[in-house]
């Protein structure tokens, strides 16, 4: 079993148990041989990944959402974001979480990258896209979706990550691409929406 | 019950179910009123909270680390982090697992902000610090704890983050914190290794 390319820091799976299937929340508790032979468990989220769109309007603002957060019991300030549904594109939610979430739809799309928000205990990922070319329509929220849209300069939004008021990983992370993209260091490709 | 200082996107509990009990994962299925008076379930992870430490080498190298990550089911390359234990202050934990961790202590502290990985279901936050004057000792990795430590130049770790090798959140945040400190946008506010 111990090919060459095996990395001296890997875990292998021995078992798997389902722990929990909850309306949201799907968890498994793995038995896993360690590096040295000895056996751990590794209780993790199965979660489904998702997107998130850094939306640039045609001012320089910024397309955000404050959304109540349970987990956290307070409205937190984020860029929109959600999951993707089974078989789903990464664009094509992209553009569908965008357009529900806020009304707006994008003429240009790049994806800036992947993030893991949490890689000890879910196997979430999100997509990173980047919108231009907004116009706005009627947003389509779910039943049980409250958030309000609103728009902010880069400066006041790298001014809310700096004194705390932006907490939310994803968000800062898309500051971060942000950033390096505006100064000329991380450059985007675009591509036309998809139909 | 409606006061005058309720956000109006606010969610209160009616209800707290425990649904999982594991050997690390802790979650509740709560029920709560919605902003319109209906009612949903919201489940989450309560989670103790943990530290990161950004250690900056007097040669201007970042100390990082490679551990495998189970739910990723690879090898993640990331800044030191750790787990509070119960009632642990924020700097003494991020001192302990630097320690532990690495082997290094540093004489100087500053603490940069607090993130949170997963604000739709865990309850997890992650405070930032920032070390420096750091002198290598012997690490005191736990039981079934397996890492590697290793330096590499701010820009090393950024091309990393622009390339994908690189999408731990909180590592990717990290950056965020340490390429705006350099450029003189985010001061830090440094105080000596408590005892």
């Amino acid at each position: 079993m111990s090919g060459p390319e095996r990395d001296p820091l890997e875990e292998r799976q021995t078992d798997s148990v389902e722990i929990l299937k909850g309306h949201f929340l799907h968890a498994f508790r793995d038995t896993v041989e360690l590096p040295d032979g000895s056996h751990a468990t590794r209780e993790f989220i199965v979660h489904p990944g998702a997107v998130m769109v850094v939306g640039l309007l045609d001012d320089g603002r910024l397309l955000m959402e404050r959304q109540y957060r349970y987990p956290m019991h307070r409205v937190m300030t984020e860029f929109p974001a959600g999951k993707l549904d089974p078989g789903e594109d990464s664009l094509a939610c992209a553009q569908r979480e965008l357009w529900e979430e806020t009304g707006y739809r994008a003429a240009e799309w790049a994806r800036a990258g992947t993030l893991h928000p949490v890689i000890s205990y879910s196997t979430e990922h999100i997509d990173i896209w980047f919108a231009r070319g907004l116009t706005a329509g009627k947003r389509q929220l779910d039943a049980e979706e409250f958030l309000e849209v609103f728009t902010a300069t880069p400066d006041e939004v790298l001014a809310w990550c700096q004194d705390g008021t932006i907490t939310d990983s994803k968000t800062l992370i898309g500051m971060l691409w942000l950033q390096n993209w505006q100064a000329g260091r991380w450059p985007l490709s675009w591509q036309p929406a998809v139909p």
